[in-house]
């Protein structure tokens, strides 16, 4: 079966994988910008970001590569998608992403809030799940086919997917800054409990990255 | 004035300081005793804790040896010294360095029990301070006199003196096991509100190294 990954998810040395008070000028919250600068470096995301062909290979590289690598939907949280709240006051809100998302395959937005589904240029369709976490898990797997699904975030709902025992793999990358507050993606979990180990481990000068496999 | 710092201080990716269930046979708690694995392979450490000539040399080494360079007196919390709790029931526990252990310069540790001080071979004499981390402080700065004064831990001890944003200078290192449970070092503490500042990051194959700093 695909499995269920979770890709460069970026956490602060305080273990927060998000700054506090995201709103529109601040998408990864107050100071969450800083977390992601070993992958704003690599030639994988300059080149989904922004069609650049500059960027850098390394660790970092071969990380942020593997993240796209076998794809075939995506699982959001709603507060990576956009900075409204509550019930969907119009449809005007897109994503942070343009017209031309870098996803290119169906993404699952969890959200309490049923909205239509949202067809983007590229072959991203935003799909709006009301039901919960398996009912998204298995619309992405369906989406999907043989491929994997990758868990973007935010920090709640890549918890609800590991306590539940749902991940295959997380790649986790530690960048050396502090936040100081948000949301901390360890808080309530216990990894060995339920399951996981650190299969993987290596460092660049601006990241550690590690790897939990479910054993 | 002398410096109060924090060295080689390790933590899960996880966060945590120690494993759950510290006791004579754990006394890092269950699963900590991995958590020191970098600093096991140092010179440093071979030659401190084994009298050993092995060791390896790197980054490792680099960061386990400034540990000890300046360092005129230590402040342990009581769990750092043993596993008794409450009041001490006689004078037999003596700590767990044997009867030449690694300081050699006055320790003082942090008890709400007092006890009369404990002469050991090789400079290390054990001083139990009953009235708190500013007196402990203050009688360590004056043991030390030029040099510095190392906080050894543990977790809560560390946590008290961040919160009196007493400590110059951290390094801690976080090395690639996970424990589940135990003492989260970061947990209450926002570093970046007490005013540290992330200013050196190092990995080994065995550790990434990180020194916060006072601002």
């Amino acid at each position: 079966m695909s499995k269920l990954r979770v890709e460069s998810f970026t956490i602060s040395l305080d273990g927060f994988g998000a700054g506090p008070e995201q709103d529109l000028n601040h998408p990864l919250g107050v100071g969450g910008t800083a977390l992601h600068g070993w992958a704003m470096a690599t030639k994988t995301f300059q080149k989904h970001l922004f069609g650049s062909d500059s960027g850098q290979d390394g660790v970092d590289e071969d990380f942020a590569a593997r993240g796209f690598q076998n794809i075939g939907a995506w699982i959001l949280g709603r507060n990576m998608f956009g900075p409204v709240r509550g019930p969907w006051p119009d449809e005007s809100w897109r994503g942070w992403w343009g017209e031309n998302p870098v996803y290119h395959v169906p993404v699952f937005v969890l959200t309490h809030h049923p909205r239509a589904p949202l067809v983007m240029e590229g072959g991203t369709t935003f799909h709006f799940v009301t039901d919960g976490i398996a009912s998204a898990l298995a619309q992405a797997r369906a989406a999907a086919g043989e491929r994997d699904v990758r868990v973007g975030g935010g920090v709640n709902v890549i918890q609800q997917y590991l306590r539940e025992r749902l991940i295959d793999e997380m790649h986790i990358a530690i960048s050396p800054v502090l936040l100081g507050a948000g949301e901390r993606l360890f808080d309530g979990i216990n990894l060995p409990a339920l399951g996981y180990a650190c299969t993987r481990h290596a460092s660049s000068a601006l990241a550690t990255h590690v790897v939990f496999s479910r054993q």
